[in-house]
């Protein structure tokens, strides 16, 4: 049975008489905040019930449900709160039948479109257990041991990526003057608090001037003798960088993207061009970004090289690696990510290719004082000399996710993390050799990692595409057969793939290539996944050409 | 039996040869992947661990743990991430002894100090059941019925706010053009962002001039003729104010703090003399911030007041109702926080007084098109005219936290909050009267809300108080007395409270005035437990007074 949200609305716990209202509320509320080792508790009966969910889903294939938008439109109409508490049980009932049911299952081994996956069992159990703890990381009065279990987690991280001397880490690991990370919500906060600290230190305090913190970006400005202030990377910066920009009132267009190589690498004489240029303008260049992952295609920038052009004019260098960081646990693969170590900054995201749920992004520094240049103190809390967390740091109030990074690097360890990261691009090689080998698709770039761009061809194109001899026209008729194709599988959910947007030259001009997008991440996808997906992809364009051309198999055949 | 950290890290679950490794290791962490119906599975071990741990964490009396930090300083000072992985056994057994065991029973009814609580059991399982389908708010395509449930119970707090008509919230709330609230990861990044709105809004493009998002804050300025941006509220302003001035590059020089009245409430008078001065030396008001709760002691400004001022000045007005937000839910009290339904932008926090886990901020906008002055967008993903709820946003990926807000709406209900909320207020004037009447005590404020603050005065200095003759020699000592006993009540662990500091006039000389601060926001917390914290203080100074006075029983009685 499905209750609709109105009727579960009206279907409450009371209906009491005015005179007992009170009480009874109260008691309800009590009940709810009250824990006992007593007896079956209302917490094990949701937990039952819970428990029951997740498995359905976590055990589905399907990638996604073929619920319509304009259904949950409908579905979640009501913006009114209940005034009296719904009971338990109905309220559980609604959220399985609606929200449960129609949400995605990141979790299914033929959903690879997104950088969202699979995570290892502990997890759940362990997110359970941070929410009983309620630790609050902002301050040591509210996450005593997690302060130091945060710190602990976050310099194995900061030792993987950079391999200071054991002396180093002894000193830093628990100095509370010393910041060698910091574990924040997201990739996208950890880039912006990057480029914060980048942009407080360079333009930091210096003779009678107070510094950008105190005085603001135009005073810096004008103090330094700069006309303006840039971040420069290549075009595939991650949209969190035109964020950061914004924010930090530098300006979006201040935000330097210069173009990439056939394989999405930034072109490395343009970079070091547009640094020089900015320098003759009299830009001051906040911080040069490296990219470890592009958000399209999983490559990876020359860090090497970026360092060094960033150590020559003396600029922050920044590497966001918030998809590619975990590739330096493989043996195999990390010399891609050659040149992290020498990074001012470096953000990395744990629900990425950590495996860790959603909700932690770290940023990590080379200067274990860089953060000082952000720290704020309060006097009800972030004394200075503390080991208040929240005092280097862009967020407040916020939960104790570290025990999920502490647990997943003790839990699966430096050998479980390369044998997840090989397996990874191991098997995007084998749908990489797949789709190259299938007529019907073509790739679009040789994979760094474990992101692949391809397209659908329709049969009629694939001997101009194979002599290279497509016109704007045939791209562009491509272009809407993706699209379609994309958008159709996402609705139909079996199997899900991501679509992108590049750019290829036809007869001289910039044309954009809609490109399907896929993303091996999952440790439960196999090689007979990606096939089925693939098979998906063109079974769904078949019933495409069928709709089109209804009487005429031989037509329809050749879409 | 306890294990250190580096006994666990060498208890590995296994020594393979070398030959088997890479099958063990991939086998083993294949395992932590796979979800099945059949048998226990090795999450539902952990699962059982973990209830052990939270339900006896949960009932646990004491506020805090006596370990030294010097201890926990030791224990958790290893960077090196162990090769192999270590066997779930072990490191829960290690969770349990070094980290569960050294966290702050926030929960505990006797742990009044910080504005972080007991919870109701609901969302424990809960917690589990978001991380087990990990969805990705940033987008459609990760997380599809949760971005309208998102919208809508952001839509059902909207309301609770402002109170527009059935058709305003037909219109906007799955409207995707239409922002009502963002969902964030906490206060500090709810309070960014209304700035971040704000600034952008007011110093939007217009003729030839791009914007701010586009052509940066000095040109901006330049543009509009001003001289520089403020931010201008209350002494009292949460440091993310702090932390959002310098962000957004005005400078913390330019976040105007005006002084407050003795009963921690702007003083009118001021502010708009302020806004005058700021607008004759041609400076941009960016916003006037109201706070509905202060940090340290709960009051709220005079909301209704401020709006006036900021109407009159054609000014953002920004209220950060953090803290206090949730007293709109009490037909007793919410006339308190009458004026907020005229802010622009509010602030309320999930994980205060709505009694959800960490991690829960919310920002609304009284108009719905705001937002789009931050909007950024990407090939990938946040696609315009999408429903990717990443678009206005200033966080990326974020986990499913709407179904935690969702659920205390509706399993606590009106009604619910309302009987928390008056509890509170209640309980908190009951301490009140408590420490009025208690000559070991100084009540140093009115309580506006659920916030009280007070100090312990010595026997000897108990006659100055009551006649208003303190010395600021007087003074300092109740002040080290009090930083003391706070920090010895809080190492003892039975009981906690907070300090911070405010100030006081002595001889027309502003000094400080170090005190203790309760709050009163666990459900759990009794009258009983009140005492019990307040008789735990005046024993903690016999005791102090007895290590001073070892040998005079005397003088030890008169501290």
């Amino acid at each position: 049975m499905t209750l609709s949200n109105q009727e579960v609305l009206t279907k409450n716990t009371f209906s009491p008489t005015e005179q007992t209202l009170h009480s009874e509320i109260g008691d309800h509320v009590m009940q709810m905040f009250t824990s006992s080792h007593k007896g079956k508790s209302l917490e094990t009966q949701i937990d039952e019930i819970v428990n029951d969910f997740s498995l359905d889903f976590l055990t589905t294939l399907n990638a996604n449900t073929n619920v319509d938008i304009d259904e949950l439109i409908r579905k979640f109409g009501d913006s009114k709160i209940p005034s009296q508490p719904i009971d338990f049980e109905s309220y559980f009932q609604y959220l399985g039948d609606n929200i449960v049911s129609n949400s995605i299952h990141t979790s299914s081994p033929q959903f690879i479109g997104h950088m969202t996956s699979a995570l290892p069992s502990f997890v759940r159990p362990l997110a359970k257990l941070m929410t009983a703890m309620n630790q609050n990381a902002v301050k040591i009065e509210t996450a005593k041991a997690l302060s130091f279990c945060e710190r602990e987690a976050l310099a194995m991280m900061h030792r993987q990526i950079y391999d200071f001397s054991d002396n180093f880490y002894t000193q830093h690991i628990q100095n509370n003057q010393s910041t060698l990370g910091i574990l924040v919500s997201g990739g996208t906060t950890a880039n912006i608090t990057a480029l914060w600290c980048a942009r407080n230190k360079s333009l930091g305090a210096k003779n009678e001037f107070l510094g950008i913190e105190k005085a603001g970006l135009t005073a810096a400005l004008n103090f330094y003798g700069y006309k303006g202030a840039v971040v420069i990377g290549s075009e595939l910066m991650h949209f969190s960088f035109d964020k950061a920009a914004d924010l930090m009132g530098i300006s979006t267009q201040n935000l330097i993207r210069v173009p990439v190589d056939s394989n999405n690498r930034v072109k490395i004489q343009a970079l070091r061009q547009t640094v020089a240029e900015c320098r003759e303008q009299n830009l001051h260049i906040i911080a040069i970004v490296g990219i470890a992952g592009t958000t399209d295609s999983g490559c990876v920038d020359p860090l090497e090289e970026i360092a060094e052009i960033a150590q020559e004019n003396n600029v922050h260098f920044h590497v966001d690696a918030a998809w590619g960081g975990p590739v330096i646990f493989s043996q195999k693969h990390r010399h891609k990510l050659a040149g992290i170590e020498k990074a001012d900054s470096v953000t990395i995201d744990g629900h990425k290719q950590l495996y860790l749920p959603m909700g932690i992004g770290m940023v990590f520094f080379r200067d274990p004082y860089l953060a000082s240049s952000i720290e704020k103190q309060a006097s009800y809390t972030m004394r200075k000399g503390s080991f208040d967390l929240g005092k280097r740091a862009l967020e407040g109030s916020r939960p104790g996710m570290a025990l999920f990074l502490h647990a997943g690097l003790k839990l699966i360890g430096l050998k479980g993390y390369e044998f997840l990261i090989d397996e990874g691009i191991r098997k995007t090689q084998y749908m990489a050799a797949r789709i190259s080998a299938m007529p019907e698709f073509e790739l679009l770039a040789e994979p760094d990692t474990n992101l692949l761009i391809y397209r659908y061809i329709p049969e009629q194109l694939r001997g101009v595409v194979a002599k290279n001899q497509l016109t704007e026209i045939d791209n562009q008729l491509i272009n809407e057969l993706n699209e379609h194709l994309q958008k159709l599988q996402r609705q139909i959910g079996r199997t899900f793939i991501s679509r992108t947007t590049k750019t290829t030259i036809i007869s001289g001009k910039e044309n954009p290539v809609i490109a399907m997008r896929a993303v091996i991440a999952n440790p439960l996808t196999t090689e007979a996944d990606i096939d089925a997906v693939l098979n998906d992809q063109i079974q769904i364009v078949t019933e495409i050409s069928r709709s089109y051309f209804p009487d005429n198999d031989e037509l329809a055949k050749s879409y």
